[in-house]
């Protein structure tokens, strides 16, 4: 009703449709997926990091159940990115940029939603962290792939670090619409910084025994 | 105490055993499960949907911890097809066929819950959905399969088919024992026509890039 | 606030803190986890078990959010398994003490939460198990190994004996510190002995049909 909560639900609603969007990319990647396989991993990329806040703060149904946009959005952007699926295909790296849009919004209205609902504000940096790496996280374990957040540093701090920001400026009441898109903008600049940075110095920790890990090709 | 309410356990109960059954068959074909593992994986299969849908509706303890039969009878699956597998082994057709009746149950009786706990027509078709998808899907994830819900278009559509045949009969008002049965019915028959269906025409989506997934054989 | 309560904590936050280093010397096995890694599945692996059963309870948000030390604990553990990594890797053997003396911790505190949510005897030891064996499936799904419940008869069963245990003493109000200690020591005791068995008699369910399972490789 307020004006902090028309953001956060248009927050909500954009940061759902470019994660739908991201789950839907990433699910025609993988083999054997049909379209309702699409739209699932769509709707689980897309709602499951707020799902999965909203059972942990105990706001039940979550908001992806209370209100039939969040559902409609997830999976029409699951059967939006199946449709005009050779203009996405060209366009390879709209998957990365989709999914820090995603991250960016999420870990900003995740944070807003953890502290309103009196949790501390570590705990709500936690929660806004998860929102933002939630969906994606679902999504890899369900199609099998190791999900971003353990390989790659520069995902779960991006969005750590905007929602300090936002956690920071709730705490000492100095929170905005402002803070909202310097927070999102933050965390979107470090998680692009953070995959140029990849691509040339793989930040990973190199196992002594790689091999007990199996036949896992590298990206 | 209703009969509405007999039904709706009676239907939860049926639908336990055989999503049980076909959990622990499908466990026995995963080399090293031993038989705690066999009791898990029914247990997982028979509850993990109505788990889900009760976290999600925020009617916690879901009904499979307030009522011990839940546990008893999707663990008691378990041991019965453990017991009985060289039974259970040549009728290899049967793993598919309670699946197909566990999710007729699970989908007619999903969409209920939701729907008297004042969830929206929608969203009550997307949980008896999810009631019914839910614990096969979290098995396969456990026994790291890819989620039938993903590359069989024809195990969502079902479900979403007798749930929505639910939910426009109790939207308006006339939803009644012959239309729980009338409803398991069609998800049931859609569903054993979409498996002769797979079998001559994979409807899969295959991916212009299938060696990006590795080497996961196709089924 | 009571003893009862103050033990509660202790025996949680002990819990947490070696079921921590049990997920962070896990995750550094894996192929490509970086620190960010290691610290989430130390996390995981320490506060999945008891936010799934705090989630079951209803007891919302999870001990694990309401009280800022199981996250720090939790996050800490998997940094100082980082850290003091070369020290670690010469006790390989640790692993699975820490991971016992886990779920021991874990079984009674599990049971006993359960139990004060006024679940009944049979559920609370469920979900004393589930509080035991929780948070290392959820880690083993995350970085995609077959989950140990799954394959180590000797896994969740000492955690049910333990479980039972508690349940049994609190059921006949005779529960006190001394019972807990004791059915963490049977718990413990049982899962070592069990570590043991299977090194010299694995207790496999071996499948009839190996190959449909693909190329994983027996532990």
């Amino acid at each position: 009703m307020s004006a902090g909560s028309t953001l956060q639900l248009a927050l909500d609603l954009a940061g759902t449709f470019v994660f739908g969007l991201n789950g839907a990319l990433t699910a025609m990647d993988v083999e054997n997926v049909d379209i309702v396989g699409v739209v699932v991993l769509a709707a689980i990329t897309a709602l499951g990091g707020g799902i999965i806040r909203d059972v942990l703060i105990g706001a039940l149904p979550p908001a992806a159940f209370r209100d039939w946009r969040y559902l409609a959005v997830g999976g029409g952007a699951g059967i939006a990115a199946f449709v005009a699926r050779r203009l996405w295909v060209r366009l390879q790296r709209s998957i990365t940029m989709f999914d820090a849009a995603g991250l960016a919004l999420f870990c900003v209205a995740g944070t807003t939603t953890a502290f309103a609902a009196h949790l501390g504000p570590f705990q709500s940096v936690v929660l806004g962290t998860i929102t933002g790496v939630g969906g994606g996280t679902v999504r890899d374990v369900v199609i099998r792939r190791v999900p971003t957040v353990l390989s790659s540093g520069l995902y779960a701090i991006p969005a750590a670090c905007g929602a300090t920001l936002v956690a920071v400026a709730l705490g000492f009441h100095f929170y905005s619409g402002g803070i909202a898109v310097a927070a999102a903008a933050l965390c979107f600049s470090i998680r692009m910084v953070g995959v140029h940075f990849d691509l040339n110095v793989p930040a990973s920790h190199p196992s002594e025994n790689p091999t007990a890990t199996g036949s896992r090709d590298r990206p």
